[in-house]
């Protein structure tokens, strides 16, 4: 059955609320039924009217729309930064569940209070970090954790984009300037943005914690006030080391998110440019090219894949995965029965997002210090 | 305003019905009210309510569903070839605009019909040529027609896939059983199944006709009963020259579809394999890597992108792109008024199905006769 | 111990030459001792000079040199083609081995001649498909011929160029000017350029050769006198068909050869854009990148590689394998011991040559055929 | 004219001796006259005689060569590092230019006294960072100082190998033998053997320095004696900052060397997977694939490429040019007059050597360091 959906923020000039629609809507789980686009109604409702919601069901806040529409399955969040905590706690606590984009919260003391309201509540946070919704990212980490590579040795990912070489802030391009003003993304600029989610992928495939991180944070566009350049050594839990890069200043680089994890025997490659592929590196012996829609791949990617090999699918259907993964777990949470597929709901969850926060606080304060290495503390 | 869609095939085992239901759903322009999934009554319900439809506009007869259903918007036909004509005319008789999959008929005669009825009604017709709906083809056919790379002279088209290199037939693999059974899909194999995309991409790109075709045809799996290999040399309306491949034979291939022309002053390159992409090779100076999502690509392929540069969008989003055109060609229609793009909508029309059978037919001809070139006759 | 080696052609504009002599030199086997670089004796001279040899070994006439010289091992054949057949002729019956560019001969009449002369003389004649000299090359005819895709069954070569794009003939371009004149190349133009390359490899790798050929030759740039470009449908004496395209008008194209195979089992793809690679292709599993200078490999490659994985060599190591081939042919001759490699010598010979004769032969007779299928007849 | 060269080491096992004579032979500048290949003279006179040299010419002891050969030009010295210093000051004293592999030497000490050497003779002494030779390695440095992407923000340098993966050093594997030996590599193991060739790639593409190290080293695999794996944050003298990473348990890479260098108007990047190609990203157009054997390209690639576009020219190639110029530099030193070219000699001189033995130093003492930011020191 559809699961009804509201979504808070997402207004006309929203990048990511789009996506959130389409990936709400791609595989039929969610009807999205109400929101509260803006802040300012009469946007609000142009984008009501655009999607041909009831308007009476369109409101110019949040808090209006939570207090009154009952019955909401689930809720997607998708302002930006410093408008994440409110509304989430607020519709856990009226019985709805939580989609929300990354970072989790404006800061790490939001993102607890966050966590501890999902406990309280018992419902379902999903947080997108996209990556983890590519069905060959999916393979990599049961790969990884079948052993296929042997221990985990060294963990590279980088995620470099160019779109903030230039001075933006003053060009009215409103993606620039709320991700470059502290006082709507929080302490952190790229670190925040696309750290988080280089992070999250790293830990998301090995199956490792980031226990140490020797960073340094730079603004290189003179200006700016967050951070726009990030790169750090890393320790992880399981004795693996690495280097984390999260760059805007890379001029020409699109969002060229990449992993790779070097084992005993054996290394992975994913890469966001050509992400129906994985490149399996067996030691002394030939790379092999995995690709989705195979026979051979595993049934988590299986899952996350509509279409035969050699049919591309893209972010919309990685984010869509999640959507789906979040569908099923409020499914079970509804129906208090054992879920049928073979698989637990695979999505990142609240303890990610809190982890993200924890990464972005760390990776601050190991910037501004003398001391080599500083330690991620939750 | 949402439009309302009525499917005929796409049951269980059906991938294309799939497909055409989640590309439809992506834009928010249709909406999926009713079905005849199958003419097996029990599978049609199980889709139906799978869907989550009403169970009374399931249906075990598409004759039932057009009798029935009033006030549809349009109807998606993507049923074995053989179960194109008769749906698609029957539809158009009662008003109903037809998005329908390729190839357009089991027969050029057929093909013939359904362009008759789409004259006689008026309405609109579709068929989903999924490869026009990407972006970058659409920058490729837009910069051909402003002369980039002046007077194309040679056309290099190829689709090589492997799926059919072992006798599936047997194996009750139902996508193999009726692809390769000429009572369900016509006189073509290979020719009909991929051929024809090959076909219309070459075209659609270069705003030239094949006039003559020297081909080969193999049967190259012993027992198959259609060509499962296709080949042909090519003479173009614009004075062009070119070779067509389209093979299931291709052992270890995918879906790997590509095209390259070559004009006076320079030469294109798309590949399904790396759909976001085009290759822009003026003469005498550094090739250009011309992706989605930028700022410097046409309008034409701004149309058909959802996301900024570095966000891959991959087949779903092509066929969508089809389906939001139909949408706007039928909004025309139905509102009569010009429409408010700078673009006219943009799909494959009756006419490129049409050509696609008489592509067909002249590949067959030309394969069985001793004589080198053969006429393409619409 | 080295060999001595004379050169006839190969003056200030050559290109070939130089790359003859950079083979020969590469891994010591071969000595330049002596060279008739030119008809011109001054530019002859300087050639000469340039190289350091001694003055009263440079020679305007071959006919002086090989008349002169005696107790020359070999000698390097690389002028245009209305220049082949008498000096090599001419050196086999002074008992020199010959080394000779591709095509093999201005005629097939005359290739016969040469291949008469090889016969008689009983020496080695080596001709510099150099494309055979690749190790992924071997690699692939050594997996092809052990069985591992199976009985081939579609073979695809192409070798797109750009180069000849425009009317370079009236531009002082020494390359484009003989390369397009039927009295200095023959009555093939990009087919004896560029074709007989394609051809080569295809049955190099497959070891079957092409019997039948439909082909379309065009001279695209007006006042051109010989084809451009070449296509043509093929039949092979295994059964097999293929595709193969020869062009010189892709604009924007270098030096594309590409080739493609598949079998039952499986296929191979080989690209001189990346030649250190070869992409096995096992049906139903991943893909494989086999690499150069790794364990894995057969004796075959490995013999033709100088460094470990990851060190590119490229097109003057492939030409010097040939040399190295040429020389071992040479050793066995003189030694007249069995060879103590497990390999016979490998390198293209005299046949090969009269193979690729009848290939533009074949090609030109079809291509102003209103037959589909001319017989390649030797 | 040819330029006579001595060898010292290169014996049987080694890898790089034949390197050497390969570059050094391809374009017959240089005639290997005399060596030391070892110091077991069986070996030694094996390899000479391999190579045809006059036995009474090839030594067991380098010092007996440089006593007693006179007139010789030049002498490549390819011996492990702990024996770098002793020949070099030696040749030099004896009026020997000299050509030596990387690292310079032994530690930073004897790099200096190295140094002294080469300024109290006044000779040419070339150190092979073979990368720097690479045609688009030089057309990168050409544009970078031409200001085509403005000021250098960001440099990513990575060089990632896997053949250390497991432990050799008791396979009997030569190369992993000495090269994980504290007493013949120095003190650093991967930082030494590769990571030097990562620095200098980015200070001869960027033409700053690095001023200040942030280091990670490792020693991954278990027994082993010296760092296998190594990365580090870095700052440029020019203020731009980034990252080098240097690993050799990168489980199924090759050597995979990678620039990638950021500016404000625009990046590049050159791999040596793909080593005659550069990408060219200005900010916001289409990437460009720069081409070794174009047209539009440097005089300063032009002058490293002996073939047109499409023929792939490799490391022998890359390597040979450093023996070009070194050639270049010794001519100038001979005839004392204006060297013909429009350029000075281009090759990596000791002041890069002793760059390098100071990065090993400065990597070596952060790693070990509690402190963030170690000043390199020359």
């Amino acid at each position: 059955m559809k699961l009804t959906l509201g979504m808070i923020g997402g207004g006309p000039d929203s990048f990511i609320g789009a996506v959130h629609r389409k990936a709400a809507s791609l595989d039929g789980r969610f009807d999205l039924v109400c929101g509260a686009f803006s802040s300012n109604p009469e946007k609000s409702n142009a984008t009501g009217a655009e999607l041909g919601l009831d308007p009476s069901r369109v409101y110019g806040s949040y808090v209006d729309m939570l207090n009154t529409e009952t019955g909401l399955d689930a809720v997607a969040i998708v302002t930006p930064n410093h408008l994440h905590a409110h509304p989430a706690i607020m519709a856990l606590e009226r019985g709805i569940h939580v989609i929300i984009d990354k970072p989790l919260a404006f800061s790490l003391q939001e993102a607890y209070e966050i966590r501890d309201a999902v406990r309280r509540s018992g419902l379902v946070l999903a947080i997108t970090h996209t990556y983890a919704g590519y069905p060959m990212v999916k393979e990599a980490r049961f790969r990884v954790s079948r052993g296929d590579i042997g221990t985990i040795r060294k963990v590279f990912v980088e995620y470099p984009q160019g779109w903030l070489t230039g001075f933006l802030e003053d060009a009215g391009n409103k993606q620039a300037s709320w991700r470059t003003d502290p006082s709507k993304s929080g302490a952190g600029g790229s670190v925040g943005d696309i750290g988080t989610h280089a992070a999250h992928l790293a830990e998301f495939v090995t199956g490792s914690h980031i226990t140490h991180i020797n960073a340094m944070l730079n603004t290189v566009v003179p200006g700016r006030k967050l951070d726009d350049d990030a790169s750090a050594l890393l320790k992880f839990s399981n004795g693996a080391t690495g280097v984390l890069v999260a760059t805007q200043v890379a001029a020409g680089e699109e969002n060229n998110l990449k992993l790779r994890v070097y084992g005993e025997k054996g290394g992975f490659e994913w890469s966001h440019t050509d992400p129906n592929t994985l490149l399996y590196k067996p030691l002394d012996a030939p790379v092999q090219i995995l690709r989705t829609g195979t026979g051979y791949v595993s049934d988590a990617a299986k899952n996350g894949t509509r279409l035969p090999a050699g049919h591309p699918e893209g972010y919309i259907e990685a984010f869509a995965n999640i959507y789906v993964e979040f569908g099923r777990a409020i499914d079970g949470h509804i129906s208090d029965v054992p879920l049928d597929a073979p698989f637990a709901p695979d999505f990142p969850t609240v303890d990610d997002g809190v982890r993200g926060m924890a990464f972005i606080d760390a990776m601050i304060r190991s910037s501004t210090s003398e001391q080599k290495w500083t330690e991620v503390t939750l």
